[in-house]
């Protein structure tokens, strides 16, 4: 399944030498650096592990590629806050209580009057709807009556053809009937949760994490271990480790690319000690990686399941985040657990609606999505420093704030004695949405811990929002 | 809810009287019912009276409406072959085994080289495919940044209120507040299902009911028991009475218009019996209404949410059957449970598609959905009297077959000695699908049973795939 080996350690080496520099300020915020060839000569490493080293840093959020230009230090981090610390949910095994918030948040994203700062919804200002309209027209043109028809599982030749294409990129290189399409992302976490795991079984999963799929797991009747999670580099693996050797644990779930809502990154070493130790134990790891193409560097990090050698990782994505939140459409390869999948699929929605599907796939194959991903990755990396700089400049002296390197949500921790569920109720009666932060786990952690969504183009009133929520989490201080 | 009161039972006598005349000979094949007016003053009774009393022997099959030129006795059953006889299923409670003929099945539905009696599919030759594809566009043109983004759930406003206002021909007088739009009707009854029952309980259904939910059942971890049926009456409540004191069931499942594979719809009686029973135990009754709109009379069926007192029954539609099989829009109408349908609804999918809700709310409301009705309505009915008649010429003597007021299958029952599973595998090998009985129970039934799809337009292939299916039955008998 996997062709890209890493080369050794060499630019992981390379990496921390150029980012020991930075450190020490040998290169400054703006700084161009040398060139890939003048680097190569300068280390006597190849081309391609100095592009792998750069490409390392790009994902730390240390670097910056501009086209045409080289390779810049970032200024991204200087004028924010300090990062959050590894954090340190209760680890015993939970039965999820009923979380009623829920609905709201996301009842919250469909008001006009609202400034949106709460659901991870892309803005339809930035989608490109113009195109998938034509692409729409374009099929429906083609042939309305195949539109109207069933695509029975697996879902869409055409679509799943596009999509084993791209597949490369995340270092998988699967086969189209390797993939079962599904109405967005989280039909492809529910199918494969039902498939390995029952009512009662545990599922180790980060914290925190999507509530979403907290939520799924709940109405799953299953349970949860929470896995401490290092702010940039994700699951703590000593902590998963540890959690393997004390509970019967089902299926691990993770989003090694981009945690929602930390936007952590884990390390390519990581992922494939990750699988390992899951494979040894022969636990099915879900993978979730809505987030994968929209790292802010230019190379794409590789997925988890591209270093799976026994079909033990579920990998479950969509083009939610990307293309269109409202066509629902998603994907799961499933590895081993395909025929279960598949027979899950027919049962729970018999099909994904078809049109859809086709237009996505024609998107894919002919509307430019490299191009467009270019863009809206560049995009998503400076609202994600604007925004930062400005919760650093409002909100109280000792908020922390992550430093995502994909994705386009920032999670921001509040000084003690903050209540996110107390900000989140006084900032909707402004008219603003957040997602407060006990969302993200089953336990009752990051009470002072808020999301805050990058995805609409900054403006005045998101200016002025985010200094309003800095006022409230001040009065909250006294 | 409920404003329509039945006028005592005075059309059903009035019915049967009028049964009985054409059951003795005093009106046959092709004779013209006296005039609505005529039969009040014959009998005494209020045009409604008569009415009612016309819809209900056109639902059973002994009438048919002629436009403007009055009721007519059918010929439609005189050339066919006899009626199978009220269901025997095993009443014990089951654990369902896996059954992976059902993929088999659905993807013969896909192959263009199959003559298609399989699948309960809609032909694309006689969708809207035109008309929606116009509504498509219009619903792009006016907003193609709405099409992209969620419509979270409950779902798509307009659509919502469509749906609530024909939902006065069934009776329940919904509001749109009540319904959450679903992914087909396969999702609602998932939904609801996960709603009312948990892994392990028990659930009430028809036999021989629809395969999908059985698997969908199994695979929720739930047991089943089976309620015979009347062939035309549909669940025989006696049984379900019976059942209802020896086991703890959590829920019933029901399609009283037009079962799929029996096509039986139940006396507004017995509707009203069946939701008293339930109330009285307060157990959820979970109504398929897939095939409502598709009676072949000219009055719909009353649904058995128009008795609910309580909220305890769980209306579940689509338009697949309908519409746009492909563009998987449903919805369900959950009474008192919509709060936990709702958050299921969100868990399972977050959102059904944009774009295909807005577009049939769009032919709701001005695609005249109500006159294409009429015209498939006839169509369907023609199509069941013309394969009725080839089945009853080509196959073996004693086969069954159904009767059918609703919908667009047959069910046929097999001379003792035909195994309708050998017979699925040689019409597939002769490129004919159909669905072998026995996917139609968990129980070790319907060895000899097969259902036939009668969507397709009657063709000279149509014609031949029936004849050879009648010669490899008997070649069974040997």
């Amino acid at each position: 399944m996997n062709t890209r080996e890493p080369d050794g350690l060499l630019y992981e080496n390379l990496a921390n030498h150029i980012a020991g520099l930075i450190d020490r300020g040998g290169f400054r915020s703006g700084d161009r650096l040398p060139s890939l060839r003048k680097t190569c000569v300068q280390h006597g490493d190849s081309t391609a592990t100095a592009m792998q080293a750069y490409v390392t840093l790009e994902n730390r959020g240390l670097i910056e590629a501009r086209p045409k230009s080289g390779f810049f230090v970032r200024s991204r981090w200087s004028d924010t806050a300090p990062e959050p610390c590894l954090t340190a949910p209760c680890c015993k095994v939970r039965t999820i209580k009923s979380r009623s918030l829920i609905g709201q948040v996301f009842e919250a994203a469909g008001r006009s009057d609202i400034i949106p700062l709460g659901a991870a919804c892309p803005s339809a200002e930035v989608l490109p709807a113009e195109k998938l309209s034509r692409m729409l027209r374009a099929v429906d043109r083609q042939n309305a009556r195949r539109a109207i028809m069933y695509d029975p599982p697996p879902g869409c030749e055409p679509l799943r053809r596009q999509i084993a294409k791209r597949s490369m990129e995340g270092g998988e290189n699967l086969q189209p009937d390797e993939i079962i399409t599904t109405v967005g992302c989280m039909e492809a976490l529910n199918l494969s949760l039902r498939a390995v795991a029952a009512p009662g079984d545990i599922i180790a999963i980060e914290s925190p994490t999507y509530f979403g799929v907290i939520e799924s797991i709940r109405e799953l009747g299953m349970r949860v271990v929470e896995i401490p999670m290092h702010p940039r580099d994700g699951m703590d693996l000593e902590a998963l480790e540890l959690a393997l050797g004390r509970h019967k644990i089902a299926a691990c779930f993770c989003t090694p690319s981009f945690n929602n809502p930390l936007g952590s990154c884990m390390p390519d070493k990581n992922r494939q000690r990750l699988v390992a130790m899951l494979a040894k134990r022969q636990i099915p790891l879900i993978e979730d990686d809505i987030y994968g193409d929209l790292h802010h560097g230019i190379v794409r990090p590789r997925t988890a399941k591209s270093y799976d050698r026994e079909g033990l990782v579920m990998l479950c994505s969509s083009f939610t985040k990307t293309l269109a939140p409202g066509f629902r459409v998603g994907w799961v390869a499933p590895g081993r657990f395909f025929d279960r999948v598949l027979n899950l699929k027919f049962t729970n929605t018999v099909a994904t609606a078809t049109l859809p599907q086709l237009a996505i796939a024609e998107f894919l194959q002919n509307g430019g999505y490299d191009r467009y991903l270019r863009g809206v990755r560049v995009f998503y990396g400076e609202q994600i420093q604007r925004f930062s700089e400005a919760i650093a400049h409002s909100f109280p002296t000792k908020t922390t704030i992550s430093r995502p390197t994909g994705g386009f949500v920032l999670w921001v921790g509040l000084p003690k004695g903050c209540d996110a569920l107390a900000l989140h109720e006084a900032a909707l009666a402004r008219n603003i949405s957040i997602t407060p932060g006990p969302l993200f786990s089953a336990t009752p952690a990051y009470r002072n811990f808020i999301r805050i969504t990058c995805a609409h183009p900054w403006s005045r009133e998101i200016e002025r929002a985010i200094v309003v929520l800095g006022e409230l989490a001040k009065q909250q201080l006294g």
